[in-house]
């Protein structure tokens, strides 16, 4: 086979990723926790064909910046070496959402093209495997691998750094509802800001506390304790973004849209849905909920006028080949 | 003499005054730099009167909630054991600006207070005395009883625990606007919030490096060092509020309006204007520029749909008494 589809999640995560041990490796400094998100979909075919002169990648139907399609190519280059080809690829790849807002775009992205590529390349990886390559690609890619909540084991080595299954999807009914707030893309992105997290006089603090955090979450995700798991959750992304705040320079990712939906969040608690919020490190935001409140979650949201996108996802498989994928 | 009327200027805080050593004494946990404002006033007139059977306190025309006027009157306690007299008094104060935004009325209104009704008892302290006495009121009253540019000595003791001028109002023309987003008040006021301030897990890091920061500022005020700063400033406005984000329960004083002037500055500054922006503890935004570039940042302010007001201070006297304060 020299042509396959993968379709791959994006996913939230409850505790973050955010500062590298190894740069070029992608060794995060903490393990982290996450879903894979049922309705945040990227599909990509890879097709190895001497045919082709050099690498091509469009994704939703455009080209890519320069440094974004070396990074392509370089993941390309990362299969090749596995296989043990050289043939040059064509990569088309489709987000079902906006790219480049803190959807996570790059996890859903690099999950699928490690999937399609390898497959395409004739290799049939382990999902142990293609988490690990999926890393090498973008971090949190690993995590969109496995289906369900995930946990990315931080390892010192690239192959002890990789995601994992902890529940299957079916294991806690609870929301992830994505409100998408603006479609602009980040002017920094994770990938540049990440290599200034070390410049927070906090950074060191957050580490510290990050192994007992996940732990935690962990245990209220096997309880569903929801109300302390949502409590964490918010938490833990405002702790992430009071890194980012502190950073040289300080990143910031929130729009007055995202931080109404904050205060918003805290607000309709008081007046009984039991929701909370998370951020990644971008402009949207994510409402999660029990399966029993999403439909109120849901109509507060559409009530708001700067909200240009409502996105609902329960718990979602991971990374899959498309039924179609054999031509 | 019985009645007497002070006028006291809000300040604005280039280091922040945020945690407490000593709650009853109203010790802060670190010294602080600040600015005396020339165009946010409070205007107190205190009268003791043996005709008065109780203390009674007006603000803006109106009454103070139950915890606010407790305050005021525990306050006219300490001027009263000072003095040694026992007569209540009549308090009518006035901003010139909305109270309880972030602007820091208390800090004006306990100067003014401090200062009229220690002359209305008959008292006539120094400045350091009237800092000190201030400060058990309001924390950061202290620091709008000097004028000019002000450093707060942190103290261990209430004797040491006082503001002093640094410069004087001339040293350096710099311009303080402040855009006014909101005229609701604070869900939480400073006073309680400062109460958690240990709850964040970044606190101690904080207070470590409080000393040499102060230090930093003071030399950058000395040379005007407007760049330095500038970043320096709009780094310590975002550290406060990553401190206040990651304390148990989250204070979140932000709104929509506030974060959309803090992304522009740095958007005006790409643009060649030399403006950064600090906050206090609410939702107003203070923009820092040279006295050249005020009223092109007050153009683009007044672009602004949702900023409700600009107000324009330069550095600004200390508390004074009223040119009419005799009777």
């Amino acid at each position: 086979m020299s042509k396959a589809t993968a379709i791959a999640p994006s996913n939230i995560a409850f505790t973050k990723y955010w500062g590298r041990k190894d740069e070029m490796l992608r060794l995060p400094e903490n393990g982290s926790i996450s879903m894979s998100l049922s309705d945040l979909l990227t599909t990509t075919t890879v097709e190895f064909s001497p045919d082709y002169k050099q690498d091509e990648v469009t994704v939703d139907g455009g080209g890519l910046e320069e440094d974004e399609a070396q990074r392509v190519i370089k993941h390309l280059d990362r299969v090749r070496n596995l296989a043990g080809i050289d043939t040059r690829a064509k990569v088309v790849s489709e987000n079902n959402f906006p790219s480049g807002t803190g959807l996570s775009s790059s996890a859903s992205g690099f999950a699928a093209l490690t999937l399609a590529a390898s497959k395409a390349a004739g290799l049939d990886l382990s999902e142990k495997d293609l988490s690990i390559l999926a890393r090498q690609g973008s971090g949190s890619a690993c995590r969109s691998v496995p289906g369900g909540f995930v946990e990315w084991l931080d390892g010192d080595t690239s192959e002890t750094s990789y995601a994992v299954q902890i529940f299957p999807p079916n294991h806690w009914d609870i929301i992830d509802i994505v409100a998408v707030v603006s479609e602009n893309k980040k002017e920094v992105s994770t990938s540049v800001g990440q290599q200034s997290a070390q410049s927070s006089p906090f950074m060191e603090v957050r580490l510290s506390r990050m192994r007992e955090k996940n732990e935690r979450i962990k245990n209220l995700i096997a309880d569903k304790n929801f109300e302390e798991f949502g409590q964490l959750i918010e938490a833990e992304a405002l702790e992430l973004h009071s890194i980012m705040l502190t950073q040289r320079p300080a990143l910031i990712y929130w729009t007055p849209g995202t931080l109404q939906i904050m205060k918003l969040a805290s607000h309709w608690r008081t007046k009984g849905i039991p929701v909370y919020f998370t951020i990644n490190t971008g402009q949207d935001i994510h409402l999660i909920c029990g399966a029993e409140n999403a439909t109120q979650v849901q109509a507060k949201l559409k009530e708001l006028d700067f909200v240009k996108d409502i996105i609902v996802n329960t718990p979602g498989e991971g990374a899959r080949l498309s039924p179609n994928h054999l031509f």
